[in-house]
């Protein structure tokens, strides 16, 4: 049947046809049904959607639907049923239970890349994956049809490694410290790393206050050719382009199956090109794994995963009770991690950032992880991972002369204080997120929070616990009424009352 | 934040809101989080989607959202960041194996009903179920949940029954001859049936063609009130509305988890007021239960159920290979019916709903279901049945003076004929479905097919095997070819080859 388009000015992510509903009867078609819709030589498969008040013989399509097969408002294109994607099969086989083929996996990855499965198909088959499980196989082949849906990153002489945080911790910069230490001793470190989701800042986020984050893959290239290293953002390019689609259903369901989260770090590990891989797992109260029995066996997953891709992968088992550094937002942290390398801070960054440096070593170059961690504070003792960090800059389009003194918190400032004396016995990863984003960040890269205390202190009512800044006292204010509902400083009290 | 709102004239069936990406980075919003929308004194809970080209401080509605919170284009509404609802915590419980709560199953269809649940969301819930099951607690909980969220009919004086097939048989229209039967004997039957979601036509599609089925729930009273029995459209009426709501999703999906399949009909019957039902179970080859263990099993689950929410619920396990009727299609089906109640066939449709109204007589009367049988048949051959019936269509507002002769199926039509000698071995339900749909119905009243053989019959090469008609030349053109690819008439040849 032929059809008059009438364009959504709304990108839908989906190829979504919006019908008439006799028009529907007449193809027998329902709501999400799939119709083959076709202009000229171009055409697309579109799930059926119904109006209610809609058009005899007109079809809406949104505007990504039409740009992608090229037509304009008032143009005639046909619609007709088209089959249901074998791929739903194998979604159904997953829920009931069953052991998907490497061939089942590469279909529901296609379909999803060609936009043929809806988002409650999607969320069906995540479902199915985080109550059936997959085995090895199953995620082997989940994590190459993900790495075959984007673009590769490839270096030839030497090696290439890469390092990866499952994430979680507030200040866990240690990439911003370890690239240009590997970069400085000529080994290559493609490094994409992420935005915040709903965190205060994620190293993207924090790097752009430095320089661009958003390379091309030909300037990431470029940038690793001449400086050995990088940091970029990930989403700027289109390596494991899967995987973002499935996030983007998880992350409205709060569903992380494992499998899911072992095929997204390795598919885009292997896409950076990296045979390498150095995996932080932080464990703890408010952090992504509990107890580090369940960390244990996640990084025992991680590396049989890794021989099946035929990838080298180590895990560190990390605290992640605690933020990694005091400083917490994009500038601050900007700031702190320069600091770091100048030689002008030496705190938990600068030690656990060494310490991964010499593991990595031992896994390129077979020396003892000890060797490896001295090597790794000479670079960084020695100025040369702060030279190496600059040229990387520089390379990415920054300036390359930046000084920590340089970068500015947010203006609006005001310290929270105890309000009884006590010890502090946790600094929560959770609430800090939530009083920084409350204060701008990770938008605004002045906002943020400087902890004053840590953990075991004993203090006085009315002592400084932390600093938030803003760019806005709006948002200022905003966030410190928050900090009134998210402690963000525990403090235990001795004498809980006196009668 | 206030937004200048855009209406999209689109109906999303769903609360969601289309920000431009700047605006949801300083709400703080992300795609698929929830905000609060506000105008004046209305507001509702919508899902964040993001416009990659939106205009700054506007923010784009869907046409239904819209109308619900009263606002038009270029009003200005405000927006703020909202909570997840705690349903989500739910769905993600069933998704853990856990066994919800009455107030979880409770909230969970609260928010679906309110619109607050994606289809993402939703989906992940039905497979929750599909893969953890419920037990019969969760499942009574569903049920009343379900049954509360939409209008309810209440007969006093006397019982009030029901019956209902769980479907899959082409031609299975006993309904509408044991609607006319009770309501006869002074029992009330308030029925309500479906139209056809994938078969040729539904009860309510073939009633269709001799009155109105789309009745108010005052309407229906009236109805009930008057001759005892109705046959109306069970979507046209708010009963269990949460109920189409999930079928919307699991029909895509072709999730039918049974707990769903016992909720959703239970809630159905105890929102038509009946206190005694009787259930249908097809079994076997074709049809939706395939064996009759499966079916027993079932039945066992249906009437544990019933116990629970305090109905008295039998089941019947029926042979679902074969159509009821060699007559398939909205208007064939509706001459079969009333050819039937008016004596001039006895096929096994009579002998179908004669049997099950026996069973119901059994249920309410406590007299021996022989015995029901017989009065039951005494309805049918007195006339008494028809009388009653054509009163019901009376009291819908069709006209009570039909007879079947005045019934006419459309004016195309085509024999399909035998290709070769041997036995029929199959008559397939879902060929008919998909032969007749493609010659139009069930929006086409007259189109559909004749079955001209039975099972076991042996026959001739050229023999005719049925007669396919259409309103539609072309139609009937399709359905022809179509007839090629879905084998209706499953003949077994005796000499396979002779060589």
């Amino acid at each position: 049947m032929d059809f008059k388009v009438h364009v959504i000015d709304v990108e839908a992510g989906l190829n979504v046809v919006v019908l008439d509903d006799d028009d529907a009867k007449m193809l027998d078609v329902g709501v999400s049904d799939r119709v083959k819709i076709k202009f000229g030589k171009n055409e697309a498969v579109a799930l059926v959607d119904l109006a209610r008040k809609g058009k005899h013989g007109e079809a809406m399509l949104f505007s990504d639907t039409a740009a992608k097969i090229g037509v304009s408002e008032e143009d005639t294109i046909s619609v007709e049923a088209a089959q249901r994607p074998a791929s739903l099969d194998y979604v159904r086989k997953k829920l009931d239970g069953g052991i998907l083929a490497d061939a089942e996996v590469k279909a529901i990855i296609t379909d999803l890349m060609n936009e043929e499965l809806s988002a409650a198909e999607l969320a069906a088959f995540i479902a199915g994956v985080y109550t059936r499980g997959m085995n090895t196989e199953e995620v082997a082949a989940l994590t190459n049809a993900i790495y075959e849906t984007g673009d590769k990153l490839e270096f030839k002489n030497g090696p290439v490694v890469s390092e990866h945080s499952i994430g979680g911790v507030a200040g866990d910069r240690v990439s911003m410290i370890i690239v240009p230490t590997m970069a400085s001793l000529g080994i290559k470190i493609p490094k994409t790393c992420t935005r915040a989701i709903s965190s205060a800042s994620g190293t993207a986020d924090t790097l752009e206050v430095l320089c661009p984050v958003s390379l091309s893959m030909d300037q990431i290239k470029e940038v690793v050719t001449k400086t050995n290293g990088c940091l970029v953002w990930g989403g700027a390019v289109n390596m494991a382009v899967a995987d973002d689609k499935l996030i983007k259903i998880r992350h409205p369901l709060r569903l992380d199956p494992e499998e899911l989260l072992l095929s997204s770090i390795l598919a885009k590990k292997k896409a950076e090109g990296a045979k390498t891989v150095l995996l932080d797992i932080p464990c703890g109260r408010g952090s992504k794994v509990e107890n580090i029995e369940k960390a244990r066996e996640l990084a025992h997953k991680f590396q049989t995963m890794g021989s099946h891709l035929e990838m080298q992968v180590d895990c560190i088992i990390s605290d992640g009770t605690e933020p990694v550094m005091n400083y917490i937002g994009p500038a601050l942290e900007a700031r702190e991690v320069l600091r770091t390398l100048e030689g002008a801070s030496s705190g938990l960054l600068a030690e656990k950032a060494c310490l991964m440096s010499g593991v990595l070593l031992h896994m390129v170059r077979g020396i003892s992880k000890e060797e490896g961690y001295r090597i790794a504070r000479y670079e960084l003792s020695s100025g040369k991972a702060l030279a190496k960090f600059k040229e990387i800059i520089g390379a990415q389009g920054g300036d390359p002369k930046i000084k920590s003194e340089d970068i500015k918190p947010g203006k609006f400032s005001s310290v929270v204080k105890a309000t009884a004396e006590g010890r502090v016995h946790h600094i929560d990863n959770k609430s800090i997120s939530r009083v920084c984003r409350a204060a701008g960040a990770p938008a605004d890269k002045g906002a943020g929070m400087v902890l004053k205390v840590s953990v075991g202190q004993q203090i006085k009512e009315g002592a400084e616990l932390y600093e938030l800044c803003s760019s806005s006292k709006e948002k200022l204010d905003f966030a410190l009424q928050q900090a009134k509902h998210f402690e963000v400083v525990e403090v235990e009290q001795i004498i809980l009352d006196i009668i």
